[in-house]
């Protein structure tokens, strides 16, 4: 299988790419508190291991897990109502579940803001070593003051700073990953030589922001770079993302929103002279399915009823800066402060409330229920022809999913939406190939070295 | 089975603890060249997992592996005769060994040089919950140029600053594996509460290097803290051992400068305040042996015909700046420059030139053969009396194995030493207990909160 050519389906018709977002016991806010549900799951292994081959039997392109890098509340009281999401880290997760799996990608997100770039790029070099060409990196900012706290900073840095140093960050690990050829070990134990020397090189690079030398221990990853995933939706990061990213991971709530939203990200990526296709737009989306319409709306209801109001207000004050705690719970939300953080998301949920018309409490229930992202509530037929139009519409690439529990949630779309995907011609039947970049049908990136001789050629010369 | 007691034998004899060093190929510098070595099987998932799995059969205590971050050499040219030790990152590497092995230890080295408490502290947790308190960490300082040139420097920190640095940023590990008490989680539905806000702290640390405000997500480590190992020799590194360390894994050539060497750690532990047992001294020792010494030594010798001298000499001047490629071969070394890097490590090879008036030939193939580490070539029966003799004269508490080639030479120490030392009783038959700190008959740390009221008393009280 050729490692240059974007992977189609054999039919040659545009399906969707699927993540599989894991997160905690669930995507709900209140997820935890379900029936049905273990909080202390998490704290097993096996829990990760069963939803990662889930969803690699399933097919999905990849699992996806987020990250920050702080407990959030400032006091021992305001954190004890939140379920944490991952009782470890999502890349010591992820390089045990590389070995449990064999097909699904597993993307980590990794913050450019506290971690060097060439602790970042060495890692998700190993991952895509150890998983065969698998890894898929989220890259994010760390837009919180409780993350800079744990770092020796009063304040989270301000938001374009945060960009500036993303934009450096990301183009060193590029260059790291770039400092070997692919075929760099000879590993010739007649001649001693491990590494062909032109067949690697030093990065050397000085910038704003970090002085890297290199090159990267110890070889080129199998995807050549892992995939660059990225989340932000602010200015600066579509700017990010136009530039660098090859999946961008999005809250939209309305189809006209998401298809502006990716066609303008595919503009400025094209403007830069890329093309529309290197770059995915992938919407995260909380399915509640059911066999009819009534239970699924059950299904939310049900879950809706754990969500303690305080407990999410305190949430969102240390989230999104924004103090909903004393106003009027059954009044309009006053405007969010639109600080140096999660600017993209501010924006997103006032505009929420006034365009629909919600009050503080309607608002906490549906940041409650997927945290901004789009939900869909029906039947299996409702929910894929909601999909299907936002893909058919230029809105979608594929989605993310985020199932409001585990395992229950992921298992009602593997058994109510893929099938009715797949009647439509919508999703894939078998992966198309072995790699995270193979099946998301993107080109691997060259590292920039002279061709090497051929045979022939070497005789000739040397 | 309590985890508050130290875990000793049965019949309550005192026995060695071993260490498994994995270590690319082998840790003979030429291993790679060895003909029964496949050099591109550290690529593979499979080498360290067989290697892993083969060492907990045996019963080591744990496995080891090493670190640095950069690859020695100023040039391609430089670096293209050396093997890498790691195709990936080891805590990567450990987090899927994890999952496929169930009672031997995992150490990896990280330096706290150049990654910050926080991401450490949760690395280590992490790992440590993966494993079912298992996670043990190697605690170095980054004492090269080519390590600097990665992280924004143009020359490595002082010796001085270096652990000065170190001493403060595993103090703020600790207090972020502290922050939550073991029995904080509550996961209470019907409260909503999922933490004891009784039970969880912020760590607030603000020193001369790190200000750290915790708590660590996201709850404590099974084995209170993961066990903390330390590798350096010199005045700095021992007063760091004597205040932290619990495992003290050295490089000794002669059994009376081990013995003075971890009996002055131990005086110097005792005069903190701990007990003597409460640090184990474990020196390295490389192993050639077969049912002759005539064997055994043409295992040596083999290996040392590999030997590219050229390239060793590159390699000393690399690791420990010290220039000896335009000197004699044959005649005495000329000292070392005693530089900011490895101190303890120049004046080790150096004193063993003085003292067995070496050559710089026959320094370079010492050094080869094992790094500084001894070198027992030999009988089983005279392996295990030198063994024997270090482990009762107390110049060690055990050992950490280096396998000249692997597999091989893992498989020779499994096969003739260790039923040797099971003979003489000096080497356990079975696990003592389900933890890392179990094993070495460690006591677990206490988190420092109140001891939880009864119920009783909570009846009372409440």
């Amino acid at each position: 299988m050729s490692h240059d050519t974007a992977h189609r389906p054999a039919r040659g018709k545009r399906q969707m790419k699927l993540g599989a977002f894991l997160f905690g016991v669930g995507h709900h806010g209140a997820a935890w508190r379900h029936p049905d549900v273990d909080p202390r799951a998490p704290f097993r292994f096996e829990y990760w291991r069963d939803l990662a081959q889930k969803a690699e039997r399933a097919r999905f392109d990849a699992v996806f897990l987020a990250d920050n890098v702080a407990l959030f509340g400032a006091t021992p009281e305001a954190i004890s109502y939140t379920a944490p999401v991952y009782t470890g880290e999502p890349l010591t997760l992820l390089s045990a579940l590389a070995t449990h799996t064999s097909h699904i990608g597993l993307i980590a997100t990794v913050s450019t803001t506290y971690l060097q770039p060439y602790h970042v790029a060495r890692k998700f070099a190993a991952l895509d070593q150890l998983s065969g060409g698998r890894a898929g990196w989220n890259l994010v900012t760390s837009g919180s003051d409780a993350e800079a706290a744990n770092f020796g900073l009063d304040h989270q840095l301000a938001h374009a700073a945060r960009y500036a140093i993303a934009a450096e960050h990301v183009a060193v690990v590029k260059q790291l990953w770039d400092s070997f050829a692919d075929d760099a070990i000879l590993a010739d134990k007649a001649s001693g030589r491990f590494y062909d020397p032109a067949r690697l090189r030093r990065v050397d690079h000085a910038g704003d922001h970090f002085r890297v030398a290199g090159p990267l221990q110890t070889g080129r990853p199998p995807q050549g770079h892992p995939v660059i995933v990225q989340a932000g939706s602010s200015d600066d990061g579509q700017a990010l993302a136009a530039a660098t990213a090859e999946v961008v991971f999005t809250a939209q709530q309305s189809r006209a929103a998401a298809r502006a939203f990716a066609q303008g990200l595919k503009d400025k990526a094209q403007a830069l002279g890329r093309s529309r296709d290197s770059l995915l737009v992938m919407p995260g989306v909380s399915i509640y399915v059911a066999p009819t319409r009534q239970e699924a709306e059950a299904k939310l209801a049900r879950l809706q009823a754990f969500v303690d109001v305080a407990g999410a207000l305190a949430s969102i004050r240390t989230f999104l800066d924004w103090d909903l705690t004393t106003v009027d719970l059954d009044a309009p939300p006053p405007p969010p402060p639109f600080t140096q953080g999660w600017q993209s998301r501010q924006k997103l949920f006032y505009d929420l409330a006034l365009e629909q018309g919600l009050s503080v409490r309607q608002l906490v229930s549906r940041m409650s229920a997927a945290r901004g992202h789009l939900v869909l509530v029906g039947t299996p037929a409702e929910v894929v022809d909601e999909l299907q139009a936002w893909f058919e519409d230029g809105a979608a690439d594929g989605f993310n999913i985020l199932a409001p529990i585990f395992p229950a949630g992921l298992d009602d779309v593997i058994e109510l939406v893929l099938p009715e995907l797949r009647r439509r011609g919508l999703f894939r039947e078998e992966y198309e190939g072995a790699t995270l970049r193979e099946n998301l049908g993107l080109a691997r990136p060259d590292a920039g070295f002279p061709a090497p001789l051929s045979p022939q050629t070497k005789e000739l010369v040397g």
